[in-house]
């Protein structure tokens, strides 16, 4: 899957693609086939593995099929019937007591942790790799700036300590953001009032909560309350990926700026064809911290949107806001995973001038001096001030180590 | 084409589909390869229509290799020139004096061009179909609602009116935006450098702006100063193409208030298998005023981000902000013309039930008739009220009258 | 302080007003100054509380004031000096080793941690008030409802607990941003250089960073490696406000559909001259729903500002975003806590008409036992189904449980 | 007035401040007293000016008021009322016939175009210093840059000449957007039926849209078919602000690159005390940059939020939609006056170093000239280039020409 104009897409994978979507639904479905098996509720010959089936069904006709009921499990569960031919007992059984929007849900929450894990994996060795660059670029001394002008003297550990503290805190939303997207089968309007009934009325084994937690723990997801109307599982997780490409953004815009012809401090990783031009040979563009800022620029609008669809969700299901999730849900996960990929691919190749930065720091000169000439004139050792920036960096290595002490006790998982 | 998670979406056919965009980039490099040639810059040899070219790319291929450069044309146009193998001055003067920028930017335009145009054609539909309720309802009264109590007494043609109010309005700013949409020919960097020198060298024909223009004739566009880095033109469409969701939007929340079963003045066009439930078999739901309201909720965030964009064109090309327009132009143009279609579909064949309109009004009773009463009472003319609330519908008529002439006058094109 | 085009503003009180951010400036160079003193560094006599010179600083000249800088910090110094004329070493002491940022940021976290704090408690309250109308509707039958059409029959007490399930997610998140909020104290490029200096030149005791933390422990926050442009803390806050928002909003809609007088289930609490019309004097608006859904529209737009602000953090201090995140957060403080008090008195007064809900589920008739005549028939026991909608409620009491269960176990703080 | 957390908001002077938008209500109903006497429906008495009456409104106690009923009408009526006790019909007469929602959103529509004029005047500045700065500076080199790096050689008079077109396209859309201002009087539900019955009942002259007509002419707006639900003019409003935001940003990030020391083309407007820092005594910032810039990335939220708002405008009168359009127009509409004024200085002094760019261009030598050597190469004349970058400018003087010719046909108004 590569979408034409979002290059780089393709680092996203099959991740919320179409085949993912309705494998991601029919094992929904198949787990709470073996639920309502499990339970006596339904034959055991109708607990069958309908991942299969994926094959057999057609996306494009399913997504055209989908727009008569707003949502494609019914279109879905007409052709999983039909392709079960052989099975007529789970085709008979498949979905019984479900509703549209436990089937989607939960399927859309499966492809989201499966995006989110890709992400993780992601995270855990930029922290690396950002944890390398901080460590190995203690002392070395750039000009520090603000409001775009040169400050005071920083290092370029210090700065990617900075990089690493974001991805710190988006590593740690994202991993609470995953772990707790919960399974949701809660039936018609959020009684389970038809798994209740199929139980009483074939004598089946436990209560119905107890049948949805069995098909929870099929799915290795926690079960919940139903929370048809209640969405903070899905803005949770848009926040945490959307934490995260602000984390990669600020990086990107870093790169884009200390990438100039000017500056050139850093240059992104050299690759063969990478960054070409059509009509410049020679230029060589920081292309993967455009796209990833590209990202970065996009994310928020489409969290935003997460928060306003579950602040409309009206009734026990809602009239429009549920429909506008599951796009937005797919464009931020596909995204921030091709993000995650660039930002890995920058961070492992990043190529740090140290020698310009340190030039760039002598032809400032005295100006990066200014507030240690201030301070110490104010105390009347104004004469003690030297011109070695190194002189001058405060706690940096201080800040560095807690920094990374915090990236090594987080761990990768 | 069709998205899974947007359903519905195959009714923006391909507007935006990837073969359509490497469509519209070709008709654009044909058009600059007929101006070089007609220019005498470039062998009339040279002068090929590269349209056919489509089916010989492969859109996967192609948006993989566009990470590299960013976008793209690059890639495109190394497919290109294997392509014309047997038409080698095409192949050679293909893109000479472009950059990519040019090339995309007016490939997008032609695509967002084609799909403004399917939706004014809806739109004018739309114009026509609630003229005829308008005018049809003009004496149906029905409750009017404030802050959703009842409020005083107006009639649906008045409400039919205030939603056509709502197209004509998007329909003047979409046809204004779609006419105003200019080809992109700037060169590297927006001084026309490159044709300027080959005109040079080869002894063409004329400047380069002669040359631009020729080029943007050929695609029925107008020439402008290049806009690589002012982009009034794609904001201006993007607002558009917003105003008619949030026409579409108002009139889909009213649907979904007014079908409610304890109201039930207004049903959806009733069609075999439309608005299904996967587990009640004899509900009907709204579900086109679902998915009409979907778009109108996810369109504003859209646009937004594009007026984000706008502003962070940086340099003499931006680092970033251009390349999150592509993929938002696409969304907000299928979301549009699918929620076009669909809305117009939802007036054909709207259902309206006068009679159940009307009895609403008589249970609601005097209460409607509060302000008039309060009115009377004030200038002492208290004992003038009656209960016939047709008697106080003000100017309604007029109203509908001034409303059904400026739909008339605007005429469809 | 209270906002003409916001109404309901007022309940609000001082949060994030003009005085109140003065304030909190103060008590921040409060909070340094001690340090400074504390660690020798300054003399005792400069050790000052600030605070009380927030009634000699004018807002508006302030504000006037700080465009020069971009920001009050530079202007309030000044201001402060002058304030200090009978206090010489706190005159000269004042804000010595920090920036602009330190002290703005640390100043808005105070704010930020007041307003969230008033949010919580009123948190706390709704989650009361809800586990009473949860445990006191359980028997409450009423017609679910899913996309706007009769569904299955729930229980109000049902909807009361998924009302609730929002906003104990809420809660959860607020409580862990506030609590997450730390101070800044990183001086002028975040390397704490200028405090490391005055400690060196002053041989003063202890580093840079535990003058830091002195400060923080001062005004009982975490301190922090410097977050001048790692925004996590800042996002947080936002994400968490905004999921109070969406979990009232949702609450507002369904008020706002349920007092229709079509359907008349729910009223807002009566109170003299609330509801009114201008022009309708026995009208009765639902005005508190009005008003709180209000800003569950506006909340997600601003909580993206902040994110999009915290991905353009370059270099040590950001060129623009900084700047945007001030005011947005003032609204999104004051916006919350607003809607939080009007949510607080909308639960605490909500008028159910059970009775009300009976009869529409009387006159729904058979429609809403569809589901469950459909599934009885299925497994060939069509007959055992009755009329009686309470005995379809399904697991709504253990859900109700589960709910009432983890409001319980959060406790009010 | 002036907000501390935006710096330089006191430029927007009153606009939108409580006492204009108490002004502006007030001119309404004056304007609609007058035509009510002039129609002989209210006697000659009532036809007062009740502009005076500002003064003696308290804003913060009509603020808390307005919670009530959800706006500040209502109170401000009965404030009205009470100072009008002197003149006793007009205290009768005063708003009989109109509704909450036709006072505030004429007042709006007022106090808006109120703010675009004066935006409109700035504009007018800009346009004619940016057409000086592209005249002067035709033949001013400098480096042209793409995705941040050299590209081809441009001027400075090009850059100028881009900068303006941004403005042209937005003057364009807000003169357009101002002048389509509509008064809004429309009664309870939009159908005048107030005003038609007060006219009956008082054998007033002419009918209710006449009546409204007449009132619209005393303001110099419009009158329009009630657009109670029907936003267009508000969206169209808030996005031509914002596509002068759009152009504001755009300058003002190149002027954030351009003025980086190690760039140096370009630097802000020097004024003493300017751009000024706590703690390093000879740094200046660009500021006046800064702030524009923020303005830039605020203001497309706030005008996604007026489409959001106008897509949800149920019923007769919307259920919160039209709440979050008063607070969102005034922060739009200074946010962009704010961020006008500052524009202008900026253009009125910026300090263009063309040494420094042609100082540049040398420094980057031959590889701005790679695409003209390589164009070269391509038609066999590679030996015809040489290294003056004057002679490579291609049609860019044509291109200010085209643009100059727009600016001056344009003409401030």
């Amino acid at each position: 899957m590569a979408d034409l104009l979002w290059p780089g897409d393709h680092r996203a994978g099959d991740h919320f693609s179409d085949d993912e979507v309705i494998r991601c639904m029919l094992r929904v479905e198949t787990a709470w086939l073996a639920a309502l098996s499990a339970a006596d509720v339904a034959p055991a010959t109708a607990a069958v593995d309908l991942e299969d089936a994926v094959g057999r069904v057609d996306p494009t006709a399913l997504a055209v099929a989908s727009e008569a009921g707003g949502n494609p499990v019914i279109p879905l569960l007409a052709a999983v019937r039909e392709a079960l031919a052989d099975r007529p007992e789970a085709a008979r059984w498949v979905h019984r007591g479900l509703t549209s929007q436990d089937t989607l849900d939960t399927a859309l929450v499966l492809a989201l942790r499966g995006c989110a894990d890709a992400v993780l994996q992601l995270l855990d060795q930029q922290v690396e790799a950002l944890s390398g660059l901080a460590e190995s670029n203690r002392h070395a001394v750039m000009a520090g700036r603000t409001l775009t002008q040169h400050a005071v003297p920083i290092t370029f550990g210090l700065k990617a300590a900075q990089w690493l503290l974001g991805l710190l805190d988006a590593r740690d939303d994202l991993r609470a953001a995953r772990d707790g997207l919960p399974a949701q089968f809660g039936g018609a309007a959020g009684t389970l009032a038809g798994p209740d009934l199929l139980l009483r009325l074939t004598d089946g084994r436990g209560d119905a909560v107890a049948l949805a937690r069995s098909a929870a723990n099929r799915l290795e997801l926690p079960w919940s309350a139903p929370w048809h109307t209640t969405r903070a599982p899905i803005t949770r997780a848009g926040d945490a990926l959307t934490r995260a490409t602000d984390a990669w953004g600020r990086i990107a815009r870093d790169v884009l700026v200390l990438a100039r012809p000017e500056i050139a401090e850093l240059a992104e990783p050299a690759e063969v064809g990478r960054g070409g031009s059509s009509t410049m040979p020679h230029k060589v563009n920081p292309i993967m911290s455009v796209l990833i800022r590209r990202a970065a620029l996009a994310a928020p609008g489409l969290a935003a949107q997460l928060h306003l669809a579950a602040a409309e969700f009206v009734d026990e299901r809602a009239d429009g806001a549920w429909h506008t999730e599951w796009q937005t849900l797919a464009a931020l996960g596909r995204h921030t995973l091709t993000a995650a990929a660039q930002t890995t691919e920058l961070l492992a190749g990043l190529h740090v001038d140290t020698g310009r930065m340190a030039r760039l720091v002598s032809s400032a000169g005295t100006a990066l001096l200014a507030e240690e000439r201030n301070l110490a004139g104010f105390v009347g050792r104004g004469g003690d001030i030297d011109d070695d920036p190194t002189h001058y960096l405060g706690s940096s290595d201080s800040i560095i180590d807690a920094v990374l002490e915090r990236a090594r006790s987080g761990g990768a998982q």
